[in-house]
């Protein structure tokens, strides 16, 4: 068992196509390593501990921040394709062969192409409150993204409260427990992501999102078993595109989560921790 | 722990609304019973050991045949909601004021409507290969349905191999395997259905399925936290109805297995009964 848990593990930092990559790894020295890919001006400090805590239990858990993004050095791509190589050249610097790779959100989108690019490195992937290329309401910003994320917050961090979770009042007392955990690192916690970051990534989830001819056929690439998970009411990337994703890999399962948005991972730590540990057991 | 499994267990009769009902029911006397609502044409016989059994550890299990089904006496009626006021007074006559109610196709079909009727009885829901009113392709048997139920089969059970499971090697393979464990009570097994059963049930069937304004409303009486499982092939009651369901009750978690048809959770026998052992306990 590491010594180390979400608190308190240090950042590290590895370098690899003349990037300076920070990462954090702590877990349980077994098996196949956990590789976390953060959502849209994430840094390491937005994954729940209650999450890498929990799989940390079974398994090493790698956090990073790829190209661009807080404490790592270089300039964010704006192109997922770019983000993807990026993060093939971190893991390779690791000298790690073989991973489990969970993708949220924007993550999600690199964690498809990483996949694609790299499936000798893929044992088993979680897609989670993300979608395909083109898909529905993917070509921009959704219009509650828009407003969501448009709209000022005080203290700067309850945004998250409204692009996670939905309105109701378990939602939200869940995502107020989200953000106590999420708050809960002191020392040497990541710098913000700084003001390049969100127009890069923007431009990146507009190409990926834009309408193309048969768009879902590359999902057929991905023949790694696959979970895909969401809440049932997602208007970050609308929920739908999770049922499209299951649809069209080869080898996915589904889990809808009720009366949650787009964080509902962070909704239902405990039932998602126990799904994929059961996923990734199989 | 009780002395019987799925395949020892006794059938027994009680009698009510002047019909003599057959149910078996076993398992650990311990907290709220699971009730099973069979499919189209189905008996007792046909709820696969591997699941029964598996509930069983944990709690109590009660299979029936409904009305005019088998074993019990009766007509079988042209409505879901007939079949759903049957399987009320069958419940009342054993005396049971709360349980569990896992419906299969036809059966979910039942299990929502006798929700709705008793809400009392029924604490947590579990919607297995089926859909809402209206759904899609409920009109009718679905196209590929109509080919697989009208076709011959030798022997007359591997029927369910194409009802059940996908063309895909493992998927058959799978579906071996159920029938095999289907097949394994040699004693005081059910006598099939007899000719009139198919066509009262296609009726009711037709009657649901028939397109209706606002047809998904009625969901919203459904406030049972509720698990909806599927196949990610289904062609029998088309996928989509379980993605339909969910995102139309108010408090449904949705799980769609892969490479799979109208029997998923026959072909992941240990991964559903685990998922629903979670969703139960929780």
């Amino acid at each position: 068992m590491s010594i180390y848990t979400a608190l308190t593990v240090p950042t590290q930092f590895v370098e690899a196509n003349g990037i300076c990559f920070a990462y954090r790894r702590f877990g349980k020295k077994a098996g196949v390593p956990l590789l976390f890919f953060m959502h849209f001006t994430g840094t390491m400090d937005h994954w729940d501990p209650a999450l890498t805590d929990g799989f940390a239990q079974d398994r090493e858990v790698i956090l990073f921040n790829n190209a661009g993004i807080s404490s790592s050095s270089g300039e964010v791509p704006t192109s997922i394709e770019e983000m993807a190589q990026h993060a093939a050249a971190f893991i390779d610097a690791l000298g790690v062969k073989n991973l489990d790779a969970l993708g949220f959100s924007l993550g999600g989108l690199i964690a498809q192409q990483f996949t694609i690019d790299r499936p000798d490195l893929v044992r088993k992937l979680i897609l989670v409150g993300t979608g395909p290329r083109s898909g529905e309401g993917m070509a921009s910003l959704t219009p509650e993204a828009q407003e969501i994320f448009g709209a000022k917050y005080d203290p700067a961090d309850e945004l998250w409260l409204r692009v996670f979770f939905t309105p109701s009042k378990q939602s939200q007392a869940a995502g107020r427990k989200y953000l106590e955990r999420q708050r809960a690192r002191k020392q040497n916690r990541d710098p913000l992501s700084n003001e390049k970051v969100a127009p890069a990534q923007v431009a990146a989830l507009q190409k990926w999102g834009a309408p193309a001819k048969d768009p879902y056929a590359y999902l057929k690439k991905i023949t790694q078993p696959t979970l895909v998970v969401n809440g049932s009411n997602d208007v970050i990337v609308y929920t739908v595109n999770s049922f499209i994703l299951q649809q069209n890999l080869p080898n996915a399962q589904l889990i809808l989560y009720p009366d949650s948005n787009h964080g509902a991972q962070y909704q239902y730590p405990e039932l998602f921790v126990e799904h994929v540990t059961q996923f990734l057991k199989g």
